[in-house]
């Protein structure tokens, strides 16, 4: 018989299904055995009584174990409906259960707290609690969202590469991999140069991959490997072009999340984000007048936001502003990479800008250098070596429009969507200076085996 | 006034319009000059005449220039008009015209031959001649195709990690990166342990990204970083409803392509592919009979196949089952990895299969191992470590559904589309032993410079 998915098992009421998943909790009442019972579409109560060769196969079915249960699907007496659940009001008969694949006994108990090592160190088994698929099936719907929405306006997706010849951008830490004959290529820190030189192909394009920094802070925000959305548009005015399309990718994003994703923000304690019309946008030298104004603290002469002005400006545009999104444009010249444009109106700001989500910086934009003699210089001026960039040059000696465009983290926006406090919980299979899957030094792993 | 996008000029007929572009190709009469406009969107003619300022300024408009141009959109003559071309029926008066960025003369002719390593060395440049264009718009639909099929099929799109803790796979070259504290990690050959994972989590998966090969081999159809497009799939019967599911995801990703891709297949002069409802499936064996039989060469105890052996079935499929696509399964277990499911029917084959399409292998797949103690014999059996594979065997100590899936390299996929010879020129920026971007090798850097 076809499998039916736990889904729509409403559609089969007196009718015999044969459902496939695993067992997620089983009751053993001696002459009757209840289970809870899952696929990818949800959950179902199933029940095994007065069949004395089934229920002799059900006592061996523990939490955990692979089963193709065979069933009739009945209506549940008024007084026995849980309204709260999926499938509260039907109940399976459980008529042949075969145990497909078995499973040790669970190291740990489905709603137990677990510190963060142990859920990393157990990944293929955490991953399977509510909460953890919740998160990424958030995340799986944010990358839905983002892509409908960019094809929807003319973007192109492409493929930037990871291997790169040289720390192109200069700054950032990089990780050095041995390529060919001796050569030493790096890992792409950002596919910003690519990009760029697609921008001059398709106008519009994107690309969604990891980026590595060799990051050597260990904090709540950090990993070695992130998966970013990258963005680049051309033919723009300047900033605010790449803003007004931010701000409608990041409505339909939010959109499609409460669409799609309403039972995993409901199951997260997540309400639903604020994503007005405009998002307020304040120069950073605006964002630390209001610090100052509000808190009192005067840091209207730093270079950069810390995180406790994001999460500072984040609170008020959510009270006073009835937004969970800010942006903050016109960072300095001297803080931002060479290809970001300067303002000419006041050239020691940029026309760059992050945007912050509920207290922390998601994304970092802006317009970008087209004219090849200012790159040229601008390149100079952060000691770097035009030689270095010649491929990438080619792009601006012959031709390219006024363009601008973001890198946004996908692992941070999805923590911020799902309110969990550390990025690594919003990432599979997090990498950090500590681990790759398990630890990475000897007497840490040693220790943490299974 | 707005941007109005060339494909829709026709809509604008006797109005004023500003289009923004580059020059494609300019036609200077002494008073009379005639443009090749092009934006994202398509071409149209522009001319200027009559106006001595603007064709001050349009005398200096070269080819590769970046251009904001206001005209009137007029109907041509009848006999003035071409129906080949797009906008062939319509010209754009143009009444006023700013340079928005210079190019420098083009170092070769928009449709001038190129060898290989021109194209590459050059390869932001190329990138914007039609005949590129429409190989990467194929790429980018094949993608759009991909997901949207999976999705509809209740598939989880995830991101695979890159830097892995070492070559799990065993086999193919890996590349080595410095990791923290002197830690030695690698970039994954493959996503496979991780969607296996994934598979326990979802059910149903994807992911798409890079994976790594330090492949020696500089042939037409390898690469160092390969983009991947990986499947798993659980609750399956065997490889065979694996090979149902790709048949249809198949179907599906030429159907958009002849839909989405018209007019860049018949720039390329492809013909459409042959899709037929079922594929042709057979056992290496019997393939290796029919090539015995069809041309007297005996490769009937050869434990793979040979890229002749490929180009002959799929030659033969096309000319014989109508299909562009072949499946080949069973191949030995001893050429393939550990985490592949043995037949029990014929042990010494595998329930894995090939997809090949248009001559070249594509895709690899099949039924992978589930049963825990079988899966840690296998690893033995080759030579590798378990305890290496401790992180990943988790999944499987805790209940994990039988599943398959493949590996679909979307190079290839996309080359046997456009009927380009070689993968690299499917790959917008191609890595391989001797160029990451340009040559590696200094003395050929020093003569590829620009």
């Amino acid at each position: 018989m076809e499998r039916t998915l736990i889904s729509s098992l409403a559609e089969h009421i007196e009718k015999e299904v044969v459902i496939k998943g695993w067992i997620d909790v089983a009751r053993d009442q001696g002459k009757v055995i209840f289970f809870d019972l899952r696929d990818r579409t949800g959950v179902v109560q199933g029940v095994v009584f007065g069949k004395p060769e089934i229920l002799e196969t059900a006592k061996t079915g523990r939490v955990g174990c692979v089963v193709s249960v065979t069933g009739k699907v009945h209506k549940r007496p008024d007084k026995m409906r849980n309204d709260k659940v999926q499938n509260g009001d039907i109940e399976l008969e459980i008529t042949n259960l075969e145990i497909i694949n078995t499973a040790l006994p669970m190291p740990f108990a489905e709603d137990a707290e677990l510190n963060l090592d142990t859920l990393l160190d157990y990944r293929p088994l955490t991953l399977r609690r509510e909460r953890e698929r919740a998160i990424f099936k958030i995340q799986a719907e944010i990358l839905v969202a983002y892509r409908n929405y960019l094809n929807s306006q003319g973007f192109t997706e492409f493929q930037a590469p990871k291997l790169v010849g040289g720390d192109a951008e200069g700054g950032a830490e990089v990780f050095r991999v041995k390529y060919f004959k001796g050569v030493e290529a790096s890992l792409a820190t950002s596919p910003q140069l690519y990009k760029q030189i697609m921008a001059g192909v398709f106008e519009r394009v994107y690309a969604v991959g990891p980026t590595f920094r060799a990051e050597k802070s260990a904090t709540t925000r950090h990993l070695s490997e992130i998966s970013m959305l990258d963005l680049e548009m051309a033919f723009i005015k300047d900033h605010t072009d790449v803003i007004t399309l931010v701000t409608s990718l990041m409505r339909e994003i939010v959109e499609h999340i409460n669409d799609t994703c309403a039972k995993e923000l409901t199951l997260l304690g997540q309400p639903l984000a604020l994503a007005p019309q405009t998002f307020p946008v304040m120069t950073l030298r605006e964002a630390q007048a209001l610090i100052k104004k509000e808190t009192g603290v005067d840091k209207t002469q730093e270079p950069d936001l810390e995180p406790e002005d994001e999460r500072f400006l984040c609170d008020y545009a959510n009270k006073h502003l009835h937004s969970d999104f800010v942006f903050v444009t016109h960072f300095p010249t001297s803080k931002r990479p060479f290809y970001t444009h300067i303002d000419p109106a006041c050239p020691e700001f940029t026309r760059s800008f992050d945007l912050l989500f509920r207290g922390l910086e998601m994304c970092s934009g802006g317009q970008r250098v087209h004219k090849y003699e200012e790159l040229v210089e601008r390149i100079k001026s952060k000691g770097l070596d035009p030689d270095k960039f010649q491929f990438y040059l080619q792009a601006f000696k012959y031709g390219i429009p006024p363009h601008g465009g973001i890198g946004l983290g996908l692992e941070r926006l999805t923590a911020k969507f799902c309110g969990v406090t550390n990025v690594k919980e919003a990432t599979l299979f997090p990498r950090d200076i500590n681990r790759i899957d398990t630890f990475t030094s000897q007497e840490q792993s040693e220790t943490a085996d299974l």
